[in-house]
């Protein structure tokens, strides 16, 4: 397979776009990524969305897409890993590019989540855990994750503010991001105080939903120089593992084996490991998401994950910084969306586009994007000469 | 890209199938191609389906699937374009396989639509429409394809009974295959008899929904002798193309643009023409539907897709044969699921499989699918020596 660069990027600011159509955003995107890469036209696009049947009451979203940006005919379809559906919409475009088959592709994730009721927007993610083993009993999604964090700190003896940089960290780098859906730094005071939700997860552990949508535009490695001026982006490493959708199913609950073994890939494609890792956008749905990511991409020890954090090692000054533009807490989450947004921020680290929240000199970024409470796993590792 | 070609094939029969969840459906059609491929494992599963989520509460169908056919762990992912979604999982197979990233690959097509009611079941299909220019007003799919068809017997001078010779074929050629949904002829008094769904559409004129799931391995086509005594079937030719989703956007709401797109691609690709196609497995949801597809493809001049019907040059003993096991009308149209049955049937037709429904000789068969009412066309040509 030949070597795949991202030429170009768009965004748009995550938040409620009462205003905008599901299609509206994405296109905003596209956009954005086209006057990015500088470009007219690409051969096909590559949609990554979990919800739009259900909250949007429509599918079908490539053919919508595709001709609201003006590429009426092109090849187009949507892919889907409930939350991880956004970094499939990469990897799926990379494999087209990658193949030889296709010159030019657009991967744009896109969810709208706050036109529809909190019940069906919960009921919705709902349907990314089993419906026959979990969403069956009426656990959500945050309860199952604070099933899993409550098991955590028995094992492994923390108390719940052990957890508090997490949440620190992401509001402290979201407060740097304009397109970022909170923009103002948290105290360790507001964290204690927040209200609980599923304990003992409380408000300042979970990820906001949100609307957004991000896209990137791929090509092949060798094609790129001379389009741009800007640093050359390459997609180094490229992995998906899977799990059981059902928690109580894995062999162990508090071990991620996906991450473990899509960011084991990840390394290997990209010949690097976690000590050579500049920066790593991982999936903070929950705090406890990320000690667990950190932990099974072998930055952190088992059960050692907010040890890392306490020691400030995950702040942009520190061995690993993570959510350097905020994350999924800071900066939102909007499902389908959120693997693109966090390629776009690793895109504009590894530019040096990144405004305030610039991680000096980084050359090595990893994202890393999770559909359902651990089921599939989706890591990429982008360098920068 | 290297050359791609189907080891291995699964089907389950059409219908209600009220005692199995839609993850059994799924199983049971992938363990029958692992066992007709003679292989134990795969790196990779793609699944085709549209609408798990609003029917089924069920997200995130790869994971779920791969680890309950015994698979857990690797690579899996859903890709949708409404009814085009089951075709479009063996085109992201080949493609994957194509890149030399994937050595083997599942993809299987699946839907559970009979565990709903009617009324949630049409709503469901309606999110393949546009949902802001026609979902919105009402209107369902059989509205929107009987607005076609009346236009195109406006234009060019057809009577509704010009129609029966699709439906009738379909129901013959169903008689002779134990997985399809309707396994008896009709007559033309049958046709003509038929209760009105959406005038000019009548019970005759329409597919069926059901349950299903069909199922295919690929595998690079230089690594499949040796492996399996069944003729080699090769994909010669792959496209997909797109159109307005909604109907009145188009130049020619009674030209299928991307159906012609996709084909002539397909035939570019695989150095064949019309007249070489040994079958074609149309997207018959609608007799409508098979005129204008046989028309875009270069079977028939523009206006004059009946005509074929009534020369009888669409039966099995015909120039052009269709729905050679029974089509979306007789075999039954269980959405994600019915691009990947096509796949399957050609294939059976190719390796001389297809019982008494066999054409005789056949070497090269193409299928269409469509998703929405023409939006997403996916056109395969596949071959055998």
């Amino acid at each position: 397979m030949r070597e795949v660069a991202i030429l170009g990027i768009g965004q748009v600011p995550v938040g409620e776009h009462w205003d905008k159509r599901l299609v509206e955003l994405a296109g905003d995107a596209v956009f954005a990524a086209l006057e990015d890469a500088q470009i007219k036209r690409v051969e096909a696009l590559y949609v990554g969305n979990m919800m739009a049947g259900q909250l949007d009451k429509q599918s079908h979203l490539g053919a919508l897409i595709a001709d609201w940006v003006g590429f009426r005919g092109i090849e187009a379809m949507t892919v889907e890993a409930a939350c991880g559906s956004g970094s499939l919409a990469l990897r799926t475009a990379m494999i087209a590019v990658g193949s030889g088959l296709i010159s030019s592709a657009l991967a744009v994730g896109v969810e709208k989540m706050t036109d529809t009721s909190p019940r069906e927007t919960t009921a919705a993610l709902a349907t990314a855990a089993s419906a026959d083993w979990e969403a069956i009993h009426g656990v959500t999604f945050v309860g199952l994750n604070a099933l899993i964090m409550r098991r955590y700190m028995y094992e492994y003896g923390w108390q719940h503010h052990d957890f508090a940089p997490f949440s620190i960290n992401a509001h402290a780098n979201g407060a740097l991001n304009p397109n970022a859906r909170f923009q103002s730094p948290i105290t360790e005071n507001v964290y204690k105080k927040a209200a609980m939700i599923a304990d003992p997860i409380n408000l300042m552990d979970a990820s906001a939903i949100g609307d957004g949508a991000a896209a990137v535009i791929v090509v092949p490695a060798d094609l790129i120089k001379g389009q741009n001026e800007k640093p050359v982006v390459r997609i180094a490493g490229s992995s998906v593992a899977t799990d059981s959708l059902a928690v109580h199913d894995r062999h162990d609950p508090l071990w991620l084996s996906a991450a473990e073994k899509s960011s084991r890939e990840a390394y290997r494609q990209a010949g690097v490991g976690p000590e050579d890792i500049d920066f790593f956008e991982l999936h903070d749905a929950f705090s406890i998401m990320a000690a667990l990511s950190l932990e099974a991409c072998g930055f952190a020890e088992r059960g050692q994950g907010p040890r890392l954090a306490l020691d400030g090692e995950i702040t942009r000054q520190g061995r690993v910084p993570i959510s350097t533009m905020g994350g999924l807490k800071a900066r939102g989450h909007p499902v389908g969306a959120t693997g693109m947004y966090q390629i776009v921020e690793a895109v504009q680290q590894l530019r040096g586009e990144a405004g305030p929240a610039q991680i000096d000199g980084a050359k090595v970024g990893m994202t890393q994007n999770i559909g359902g409470s651990g089921a599939t796993i989706i890591t990429h590792i982008l360098k920068t000469e």
